[in-house]
Order: structure tokens, then sequence, then C-alpha cells
């Protein structure tokens, strides 16, 4: 693949040269800002041969780098050898990021271009104060994935499908006036919709459009008389065509949203996202425009009854497949099984469920030193073959019609040493006490944090990463307001959302731990001179290691909770499962 | 007094219609935004009749009305009583704030005044906006105090002293050295210094100017080559002028400050912070200004070696006072004592001490349902008659030459009840878990906070005010940067900082707890891997009252944790005291 990457990079150079450019940006997004994106936006993978999640390519006409973060250094070194382009490790000392480097590179009015459907307006509008500040000019127009990618995927055309209201249990026209209600008191008369999630909550349509997130493709546009969506007719069947139509909803080409936008009349004042818009659409609107966070965002977040029933029916479900799979790792690990294969048993598993539509992210399966890399992927190199020793662990989710799942167990496959242990439970403490935490309304993520992070700081141990984001329902793994982790986010946990509580401690090359469950905000009590009070429920279904547990670092307040955690499961999951299965996860949920 | 009072409004309406004002904003400030201010400035005081610390006078020519937050409500409706205003609740559903006041009562082109020395740059530009956006305009050269006041205070003109490296360990040079290179860091060449603490440390004066705090009034104007303080030459001793010179500094009469900072020249840039530097003076200066945080606030929280040995040595002094002063309490409850002779006998005790001078803020002795006002001060008419019977909350503090203290605890004077030891050892748990808290370099006081108000919160219960404020090292008793709180304060606690340790539980109508230490934030480990961590310190040095303490709800390690602290206590008190405080203080910290 390198050489053949090399010579896209010839290509982007000749072709910048064409259009007098000294420099360009290519993030790895689309225009949605998505997590996830389809092939026809995979640019920076044709140009760089790099497919981590996260990178940024910048080309000049004589030097070329990609910045990525600490989970894809190894990666990203491999994958650019012989490609052109230089690593740069992203926020680490010594190390220049992206705006530095061009201020060294790049000579007095030079042009930097980028494609400005992959920039937030917040972003071409940091980028266009950098470039004023050091001499250089920004061009938004800059589209080489159009022009120079000869074999450049085709856009997504998979059908859309409604999601049906017995799974969701709001319908169009009452989510419509909500979102008209919080544009209405900003002062707006419409909003533009951009983000995938976003749409799909909204108009209670679904699609296979990217991995992992079962969205569609497309923009909304909507006011209080229009409602207008963006969409590739090939993907309009007529059970969604007579959905929308039903719902007043307009349909209109993907590719025509510029053109529309730029015609919405100037005595309207339209509702941004900035941090969600992309710049190419936000200047394509010549009205008046008010950027406010999306009210969706915030909507989309509390879950009704409907959705939190189908949860605790998705949680079962796929509790039941865990174990299953589990159960077949254990009695496996030994006879030539690898990292892959736990991968693909637990979507065997889970594709006995007639509502199963495929999982939440890639499944993390990480044998011994594989586990202590956070964002691990087995490849058919790298995968390693299971043995009875050691541990294993092991983040995974589905995406069933009636929920999203969101876990990860460490498991010992054998001869569990003291320290596993040690800091096995270590880890569990904190997931536990975050699990029971009461706390009052207006809590933020960063309050709560330190019941996750706490017992490992006692003993100066920490993992970097968030210890709790928030989950769609039946859409993005990751989605907000909230987080909990160190840094504040100023969004509260509110009744109805979903969080993943999920610490961790990774020791380099020997093993990685990280236990995580998904929980509900529930109203815990209320009173007059305190206020409203909230807590968790659990929503995951699957026990935890007991052989990893050392008892004596518990409370018995902790064991009590372990214990009922386990019978709960336990008296849960039996019904759904075969007699050999039930003996496995009795055994599992013995008290301790 | 009322009667007084009204005339003086009558007095103020006259000279506001000599003026053409329609309305004038008296807070009960003084030019340097002190929490403390001197009888000098206390014209809302002289207006109102009202004595508490936080309240803010609005007239207008046909109405008048203080607004005051919920600690004050029951004093202000007593001491307004006929004086022609009208209370105002802050932050209350349903009331008015000033702004929506005047809006309302204001015509179209009304003039509001304010005397710009006691408004913030920050506040009088917010009220600039406020004036603009409904048609009135903004006089900020209103100064009713000096001119329809005739018997007003004198400024205070006690001399100010040295503060002697021996107890600050940092000259003169060294700080002005370091603040210079914040603000050589910021741009600027000099900065302009108003807050009366910043001052103090600066300069390493003191004074005895306002109530609690040992600062002296003055101005300070630093830059690379000029060291200017403006101070009223009474205050100016032999010791100090030598001091002064000795370090460059020139002196200049506190009025000449306005003059002198107009004639800075264009070609400087001087910083100031908007948040503390009145309007009068920020407009005053004609050069550059460049706004940033006051570098001295950072700079001051960190403690010295020096120090912080001083405030091991001041919480031995204070304890041992302390011991003394609670065995007289409880051996004289009934005998016809009251909360003010708990104030008074405390004072007499740490009198004994030569480098007392003074409390660090007004003790709050409050008895049974007195103990749940949270700012309760007790006055010779409120002030309860203690019996052999019942909870007594004591919050006091010292200001000693080598330090500054602040200690509440909570005792049963008798018939203690299940209910009392329930709250106070859920209090006392909050307490316990922050002071053993160990947590990595950057964490911020929210994110400490719910493990003090964790316990109450698992029980649906709460306190209102913060968990820990910084402290001052004989200086202010309440200080930066960090606050350990709910709401989250961008201001991480770093080595060498002193906070506060002190949740608390109200129960209206029937007692109030509150426990507070002062801790010291030290280094905890440090490793490659993780970084730094950091641990607190106990500063204070008196017994938790363990009669109020339900053992069984403690876990083994707050057992351990009690005991130690009680042991340490004992060990370190016992030297300081004669025989019979001795036997006392023994039977106080027996194990439980």
């Amino acid at each position: 693949m390198s050489k053949d990457t090399y010579q896209h990079l010839l290509d982007l150079r000749q072709y910048m040269r064409s259009k007098n450019v000294d420099a360009v940006i290519i993030p790895g997004t689309d225009p949605h800002q998505s997590e996830y994106v389809s092939d026809y936006w995979k640019y920076r993978e044709y140009l760089t041969g790099f497919t981590g999640d996260n990178g940024t390519a910048v080309v000049t006409l004589d030097k070329a780098g990609l910045w990525t973060d600490s989970r894809y250094f190894l990666q990203a070194e491999e994958q650019l050898r012989d490609s052109g382009f230089v690593m740069y490790k992203e926020r680490t000392p010594g190390e220049p990021n992206i705006r530095e480097w061009l201020a060294a590179e790049l000579h007095d009015d030079a042009i930097v271009a980028i494609d400005g459907r992959l920039f937030t307006l917040i972003e071409a509008n940091q980028l266009e104060n950098f470039c004023g500040q050091n001499g250089f000019m920004l061009a938004t127009d800059f589209y080489p994935a159009d022009e120079i990618w000869p074999d450049r995927p085709a856009m997504p055309a998979d059908p859309a499908y409604v999601y049906p209201v017995e799974y969701d249990g709001e319908d169009v026209d009452s989510k419509i006036d909500r979102v008209m209600q919080a544009v209405k008191a900003a002062g707006a008369d419409g909003m533009l919709v951009t983000a995938l999630d976003e749409i799909a909550w909204l108009f209670n349509l679904r699609g296979s459009d990217v991995a992992y997130t079962p969205v569609v493709v497309a923009f909304a546009y909507i006011t209080l008389h229009d409602r207008v969506l963006f969409i590739d007719e090939h993907k309009v069947t007529r059970e969604v065509k007579d959905h929308l139509k039903h719902h007043n909803v307009k349909i209109k080409d993907y590719d025509e949203v510029e053109k529309y936008l730029s015609k919405v009349t100037e005595r309207f004042t339209i509702a941004l996202d900035a941090h969600r818009v992309s710049d190419t659409l936000g200047q394509a609107l010549m009205c008046g425009k008010t950027y406010i966070a999306s009210p969706i965002i915030d909507l989309k977040a509390v879950k009704n009854e409907v959705e939190i029933a189908g949860y605790h029916e998705a949680m079962k479900v796929d509790g039941a497949a865990l174990v299953r799979a589990f159960k077949w790792i254990e009695e496996n690990a030994g006879n030539g099984i690898t990292e892959i294969d736990v991968d693909r048993k637990i979507q065997e598993e889970r594709g006995k469920c007639d509502l199963y539509r495929g999982d939440s992210f890639h499944t993390i399966a990480g044998y011994k030193e594989h586990g202590a890399i956070v964002h691990y992927e087995a490849s058919e190199q790298s995968a390693a073959t299971l043995a009875p020793d050691g541990l294993l662990l092991i983040d995974t989710g589905g995406q069933y019609l009636n929920g999203t799942t969101d876990i990860t167990r460490t498991i010992s496959l054998g001869n569990v040493t003291a320290q596993q242990r040690h800091d096995y439970t270590l880890v569990l403490k904190g997931h536990l006490a975050l699990a029971r935490a009461v706390f009052p309304r207006d809590t933020t993520g960063n309050q709560l944090d330190i019941l996750a992070h706490g017992p490992l700081w006692q003993e100066g141990l920490n993992y970097g990463h968030g210890t709790g984001h928030g989950v769609g329902h039946f859409l993005g793994c990751h989605e907000g307001p909230f987080q909990i982790r160190m840094n504040y986010i100023p969004a509260a946990l509110r009744p109805g959302e979903v969080t993943s509580d999920e610490p961790g401690l990774y020791k380099t090359g020997e093993y990685g731990i990280r236990i995580e469950n998904l929980l509900l905000v529930v109203p815990a009590m209320s009173n007059e001179e305190y206020g409203d009070f909230y807590k968790f429920e659990v929503l995951t279904l699957m026990p935890y290691d007991t052989r990893l547990i050392d008892k004596e670092m518990l409370s018995p307040e902790e064991v009590k909770q372990v214990n009922d955690y386990h019978a709960w499961v336990r008296d849960t999951l039996s019904p759904l499962l075969e007699p050999a299965e039930q003996e496995w996860l009795a055994a599992k949920t013995e008290k301790i």
C-alpha cells in the first residue's frame, strides 16, 4: 500500500500547484462530524494509508505530516512507512502541533486550503484567525477527494428504514415540536440539523450508512412551517416516504442542501450549533443566524419509558449472549482460539437475537499485555492466541432495535496472581462506588468522577480515559451532553440519561483491567429542605470475575453490593439460558 | 436608630435631586473590595441601619430597597424597620434583583449614579451595559458619603508595622521579582495592586485598619524600576519607612493614587485585575492596560516552609487555648454563661499567647437551634444561656503573628440523642474522607467535594455552603484561588496551600453540626507512569466530640483515623497544658 499512497501524495501536490495552494489540512471526518464515517469520506486514509479513527494529514509542497494521539502511535508509525508522511504526536511535549508546524513551514501570504465541509464553523473560524495572525490566507473550497480520487467508493446507498414508535416511544411531530420550542426560545425561526444521530432521532429513521451507529446520511432543516430532509433518493423506500409524508416532511436531494440554504429568506433567523454545522453549510445561509448548542443533544439524552423498557430487554439478551460466549471462551482458551475468535463468537451469540443489528463499536479483546492498550484492536497479524493463563479484557457492545449495549469485563483465564487480584479489586471498588452514588440535582460528571478514580489514586495509580460517557438508544454508543471524567463539562446528569461506569488500570506490557456497566440515572429521593436527589440503576447484566476479587479489600457494603448484583444477574438471565449455561452462571455468581 | 436613618435617606434624596440623579446604588464595600471594611466606609450602614456584611442599598427618589442574602433576612427585616428601606431577598424566586427592580422603577434617560471607587471594573462595566440596554445613563462620580455624612468616622490611622521575615520567610525584593515575572509574561510593564491582603503580603506589612484581617489601607504600583506605596503618612512609622526605603519603595500619600496613575506614561502597559481594581482607578490610567488575574493570588496562596512551620506553632497554642476554653464551657454550662461568654472566654485564652493579634473572624457560638443558623452572630439580646443539654456549635479562629487559625467543633453539653449521633457521624464521615484523600496534580475543588458531601447525600441530606476555602498566613481567613465546593472553580489545589475542611448539617429550629479542620496540601507520591499525587496533612489540633460518634457507622479505617488523630492531638497539646487540662484532654481523646 505504501507505494500507492506515495503516488497519491504526489497527485495531491500536483493538484495543489494547479490551484496555487501551499498547504492543505485533511481531517478524517465527514460533513456530519461523525465518529464513524463511510468509505466515501476516507480520503485521508487513501492519501496516507493510516486507518485509525483519529488522524489529521497536513501536506505542503515539500513536507507531509500526520497528527494522531497516543492510541495510534504504533499503528501510524507502521502504516505511514514509505508513504511520505511523518507522524507527529498530539499533545506531546516537544512535538509541534499542526498550527505551530504550519507557522514554521509556510512563507508569508501562503494559501492554506481546506474542504470546508469537513470543518465545523468553530474550527474554520479558529483556523481563519490563525491564518490571519500569521499572514496566511485560508481557502475553504479545496476538494481534492472530489477531483483526484479515481476509484473513490460510492456514497452509501443502503435504504433507510423507519424506527417504529413501539421502540422509540415518541413520534416525529412531538419531537419536532419540542425542538422548535427551544429554537423559538433562542429567538430563531428554524434550525439546521447536520449530526446524523440527531437526524435519526428527530425523524425516527435509521440506516446502515456508517459502521456501528445505525444512522442514515442526511441533512435536515426545520422551521415552524417547513420540515425538509435532504437525503439520497435511493435510500427513500416507500415506507420511509409514507412516514415522512405523514409527518409533513419534504424530501430533497442530499446534494441540494447548500443551494436550498442559500435561498432561505433573509428575514429568517436560523439556529445553528457551531460545534456541529460545517463551515460550508454555515456560510451558505444568507439569513440571520444564532448560534446555540443543539437542543436535540439534551432532548435525545433523556430516555423515555419505552426506551428504558427497551434497554432492559436488550440487556437481557445481550447478557445471555455474553454468558454463552464467555463460557465458550473459558472452555476453549488453550484450544487455539485467538482474540479475533472472541469477537466473532460474541457476534455469533448476539446474532441469535432477532433484534440484533450489529455491534455498537469494534470489540476490544485484549489478552495479557494487549489489555493494557486502551483502544486495542486485534488484527490477523497481532491477534494473540489464548492460553489458560493470565487476564483477558473484553470491551464490547451490541446494537439492538430496542437498545444499545456497552460492557467491559476482565476475566482470568488461569493462574491468578495476588497483584492481579489487588489491581482488579481496586478498579472494582471505584466501579461499585460510582454505581451506588446518590447526588443532588445539578451534579456534573467531574463531581462524581473521584468515586471511580479514588481507590486507585489512594495508591498513586490512575487511568487516563473518561469514567463515563452517555449512550444513545439504538444510536451512537458515545453521546453527550454530560461526561463523567476528571475535567469539567458543564452538563449535569439528569434522570433518564444512561452513562457508562468504566474505571480501569493498565500495566504496560503486562495486562489491562477495565470493568464497565451501563447505568440509568433515576430519582432517589426528594424533600422540601434539600431538594431532589438522583441515583443510578444498573442496566448491564453480566457477572464480575469473583476469582479476581480480593474480598479482604472490600467493605461489608461492597460485598453486599456484589452479591446482590450477582443474585439479580442470575435470576434475570437464567430463564434465557440452557441448563449447562445456567450452571456456569450459578458458579460465576456464587456469593463471595 | 431607625428615626435617624430615615433622615439620612431624606438627606440623600435631597442630594440626589441637587445632582439630577434618579437612582443610586450603594454597596457595603470599600475601594479595596475588602471582606471587612473600616468604619469610614460604612455609609450603607449609616444610611439604612443594617449592619450585616452583605447588603446593597438602592435608592430612587421615591423608593428604597436593600438586597441581602438568606443569612441576614431576619436581621435586616428587624434593622430596616421604619428606615424607609424595603428588604429584598437575593437569589430568591419571585424577588426582583437590583437590575430588574431598577428597570421597572426608572424612566427612560434616568441617571443611575454610583461611587466608582466601590465598584470593580467588571462590575461597573456590567452596570454600564445594563444602563445602555435600558436607556439609562450611568454616572460613576457620585460621592454622598463624602458630602452628606456629617459625623463620618475618620479613616483608620493606626500605624502599620513590618511583618518580619522570620514569620514570613520571603523578603519584599524576592516577592516583587516574582510578581514582575508574571507581569512581564503578560506583556505588561507594571501592575496596580489594590487588594489589601495582596499589598500586605507583597510589602511584608501589616496593620489593624479593618476587623479580623491584619492589613493596612494602601494602594501599590510596581514596575521594573518603580515601587510606589500610597499610604496615609500617619501610618508610616520610622521602622516602616526604613523597611520600605531598604526595598526601594517610594511612599506617596494615599489620596494621591488617582492623580499619580493618570500621569503614567502612555508608552507603558499596566496590568490590572478587573475583578479587584476599582472603576475609578482603572479609568484613571491613561496608558495601555492589560487585564489579568492578579499573580499575587497564586503566589500568596502557596505557603513557604517558614509560613508552614509558623502554622504548626500557631495551631499548638490555639489548640491549647481551645482545650482550656472548652473545658471551662463544659464545666460552666448551667451556671448562667451565654453564647457571648463562649466568645469572650476563647479570646481570653487565646490572649495568653504573645503572638495572638485578635480573632480571624467573629466567633460563631450557636447553641441548640442557633447552631442551625449558618452565620449566626450572638447579640446581647439573642444570646442563649447554656444548659447541660443539647448541642453547641463553635466556629472560631485566631490571628497569630505566625499563622491564622479557623476551626469548628460541635459539642454535646448533655443528653445526646441517637439522631444527634447519627447526624454528627454523617458529617464526621465526610470530614474524614476529605482529609484522607489522595489526588493527582491539577485536581480542582469540585472534584474533591463529594468526599465531604457524599455521606449526607446518600441519605438525601445536604449543606449549602462551601466545603473548603483557602486560608491566608496571618492574613485573610478566606482567600483563593481554589475552593472546595459543588460548583466549579478552575483552580487546582497545589502543595503549600491551606484549605478548610468543613462539612455541616443544619436542622432548622433544632441544632446545627459543623466540623472543621485546616488542612495543608502536601506531596503524597510521584511516579513516572502516573505523575504527581497530593494529599492533606491536618494542621488543626483539637479533639472531636467522641460522645457524638456512632462507631457502628464508621469503617475500621475511619475508626483508626479518629484514634490516630486524637493520639496526635493529645501528644502534641499535653506539654502545653496544666495537669487538670491534660486529664480533660486525655478523656476527650480516649480511643473509640
